[in-house]
């Protein structure tokens, strides 16, 4: 299997790439992967004996500043565009970035293309739940003006790759919505709700926000507006609330004793909130695995995202996709 | 002043409406307080010396199961709809209800009506922020299928609020987005973006989910379906961590002890993040003040409830909204 990275991408770039990327090639024995990026800035982090990294030196970089639709045609060259044109012309099965999500989104869509029957690629995360299982949540962002039929496609999209790569049996898949019951909701919901109930998942029905932690469904649905609040206001309201009761542990010589007690009990609250350990966002609809890594990653997030990536070559996803959308669409001509 | 409330709604009621009115009518000396419900209920909590406190005996009253629609129709003599007749009537400045939060907007658009000018009303809470100050969320929930003028109204109509009410001059209000780049997000949010930069108000542009408990902004603008979204992943998540602290702290002696020294510290982070403090969520755009306790509201949370409605009626905050919108319309027709 060959993997195409982005070593330019994220805060901790390029080291997190390369060092993810050893831990990688140690992990799968046939697995090859490319780092795209400055030559120069890469090699310090290899080790020459790993035959099974190579390097595609670039000097061009896509910016956190770049305007994503722009990339594409304005950075020819840059790290982020070489490596998804390696996966258009068949060089790489799948790419991984941690940069710019925009320019991820809106290059993967131009070089990599969409699977056939698939509208709209969906930006998917798997966010922590307490019990530790995760939950898909798609759409984050990547369409922000979604119809009724999107939502009926990421629910399919979701469902194949929670049961073929995160191996949840038959998912539950719920549709995000602003109470439980059948009638609720905008009129994009309503009718994506009559879609799903058909759609071939185990539809489960209108899930709230407030339950999403609680493991109510294992692929939550939704518009790529709404998606981005729920998943900004969670990201939020957790790393809110450590700082605080960090800020509380530090108060004064009684606190801090408290802390050296159960520190190493609430950092497994931290590690159980820590959503790299799912892997990073699927561009799910693209006509191959496109991952964008967390911005933060480091090393063992970058390894988590190539296992993700791994597991969805091998299981060929997005064969899958395909072929339920394309039994759907006869079912509905015929 | 004459505060009309609704007794029988609420998880806690009678008994948290009747000692909220009781803690209210000692504070404020010219207040006086209808409780709408059964009286056989309401009597055992209520010390007849308070005759500032008066009963309106109703056996009806409207469940958390009711259709919200059709309790106006249905149910005519439910304690919710005869305290928002009362307001109608001009019994009343004002009310409140901790019950079914649908039959309360269904009900207070029925009965109280909208102001003049303002198309739709909005449900509006106030959250905490880590800095105590809080911040006010409109709408979450009152209208689903937001146009672009409606949320340049919520933004006049929580700036107003926020200013006359909460004390804060010059509120800064932020625009709910995908990203904080001017050109983010949907249609919707687009054109709003514009209408507000004309708005009479403080307008700081889009702010994401992640930053609103760190009080970006003290008005935040949102269609009812994002803002339902964030609101309850904002409650979802500090719910969960907490009970995720609270069994950490359960899990062996260590941490008992560790509990045992920090305990007051950490009711401190509770305490702060208790949005009920703030009072209940306004219908703002009706035409006299409708106030929605949460549905757990104890006395405490209703006193606070009552405190915000006094004040909103004092400082005549639905006067005010409709004479900006009036100013408005008139530079608009000139």
């Amino acid at each position: 299997m060959r993997i195409a990275i982005d070593a330019m991408g994220g805060d901790h770039a390029p080291e997190a790439a390369v060092k993810g990327a050893l831990l990688a090639v140690e992990h799968y024995s046939d697995l090859e992967i490319t780092l795209y990026g400055d030559e120069e800035q890469i090699k310090p982090y290899l080790d020459p004996k790993h035959s099974k990294i190579h390097i595609h030196h670039t000097m061009e970089k896509v910016e956190n500043t770049d305007e994503p639709a722009r990339v594409v045609r304005k950075k020819k060259n840059a790290s982020m565009v070489l490596m998804a044109e390696a996966v258009k012309n068949n060089e790489a099965d799948a790419c991984i970035s941690a940069g710019n999500t925009g320019a991820l989104m809106s290059t993967g869509l131009f070089k990599v293309g969409r699977i056939k029957g698939i509208d709209r690629p969906a930006l998917s995360p798997t966010l922590p739940t307490i019990d530790g299982k995760g939950f898909l949540l798609l759409d984050v962002g990547a369409n922000v003006e979604a119809k009724p039929n999107h939502l009926m496609q990421y629910a399919i999209m979701g469902s194949i790759y929670v049961e073929k790569v995160r191996g949840i049996k038959n998912p539950k898949v719920g549709l995000l919505n602003v109470g439980t019951e059948d009638q609720k909701g905008s009129e994009l919901v309503k009718e994506a709700f009559q879609l799903m109930q058909s759609a071939p998942v185990n539809f489960v029905g209108n899930v709230e926000a407030r339950d999403l932690l609680e493991g109510v469904a294992d692929v939550v649905v939704t518009d790529g507006f709404s998606g981005n609040i729920a998943l900004k206001s969670i990201e939020g309201t957790a790393l809110n609330m450590f700082s605080m009761i960090k800020d509380t542990f530090m108060k004064n010589a009684k606190t801090k004793l408290a802390a050296a007690l159960v520190k190493s009990d609430l950092k497994g609250i931290k590690d159980q909130l820590d959503y790299s350990e799912y892997g990073g966002a699927g561009l799910f609809g693209l006509a191959a695995p496109v991952i964008k890594a967390h911005g933060s990653s480091n090393d063992r997030a970058i390894f988590n995202a190539i296992k993700q990536t791994y597991h969805l070559v091998e299981a060929n996803v997005v064969g899958l996709i395909g072929e339920e959308v394309r039994q759907l669409q006869q079912r509905e001509g015929s």
